[in-house]
């Protein structure tokens, strides 16, 4: 398989993590965590249910493959997530030292990862790796817009 | 008691953690949540015990915090650490939404206070609070320091 249909599957992958996380009620996101097109890990967001900020699925599937491989270490792999991921989960993949991320859908509003390209943040980042976004970005952002569309619909009020 | 006094005797309680992870074999890094003064949780760096590349004190304790108040919003909150905070950790404190963070030393190496005030940063990050560094500064440095010296001597060749 090509690199490009190896991420596009991967992604897939990623994506029903997404959809599974949207109907508990979660924004729905999915990632990840393979070695060389093998699946390690899978998580999907969920701060509302473990009521934890730091669950993102990016720091989710980081823990489960540290936990599985027994190492605080993840070199060589590369982690799929469905949107672009924030400060925290760029800072998470600097710690586990992963080799390469792909995202699929951009974040206007949180996302970071051209955070990392900055020469102040590089200065003070002891692990590089290259962050690649657009990958099955149309999927990834129509099911972000539908899980919005539908909460407003749930609860006018807060729209 | 004053704020200062009141800030040296909350860190001086983040530095007995610190000490005791030291003593686990972990760099000694010990957060601490507060309200108001009174501590909600206490945690420190556990990475290596937990193999987990995210269990940094800050994480740890944020994590602590939300589930025994059972909100992954920690609005209001001070969280005191030994150790300049990491992309990561910051990160983590932004998705808390914590009011405050207080630090010891300052580590030049992964040390990303400054980051938060980048403008390229701040464009992508929805909630900010004060970081303020030096609060018993000089007491942390000396046992990260000494940590550092008894591990080289423990290991020579990793040296």
């Amino acid at each position: 398989m090509k690199n490009r249909d190896l991420d596009q599957a991967l992604m897939r992958e990623a994506l029903r993590l997404a959809g599974s996380a949207a109907r508990r009620g979660e924004v729905p996101v999915g990632a990840i965590l393979t070695d060389h097109g093998k699946v390690i890990a899978r998580s999907a967001n969920a701060t509302l249910r473990r009521k934890d900020p730091t669950a993102h699925a990016e720091v989710l599937v980081i823990r489960k493959a540290a936990r599985l491989l027994r190492n605080h270490r993840l070199e060589g792999l590369t982690l799929y997530v469905t949107l672009e991921p924030c400060l925290m989960c760029l800072g998470a993949m600097v710690q586990a030292r992963i080799a390469r991320c792909v995202f699929a859908a951009s974040d206007p509003k949180v996302g970071a990862a051209s955070t990392l390209a900055l020469p102040r943040v590089q200065k003070g980042v002891n692990h590089r790796f290259p962050v690649e976004g657009g990958c099955l970005g149309d999927d990834a952002s129509k099911l972000l817009r539908e899980f919005f569309k539908s909460r407003r619909r749930k609860s006018p009020a807060a729209g």
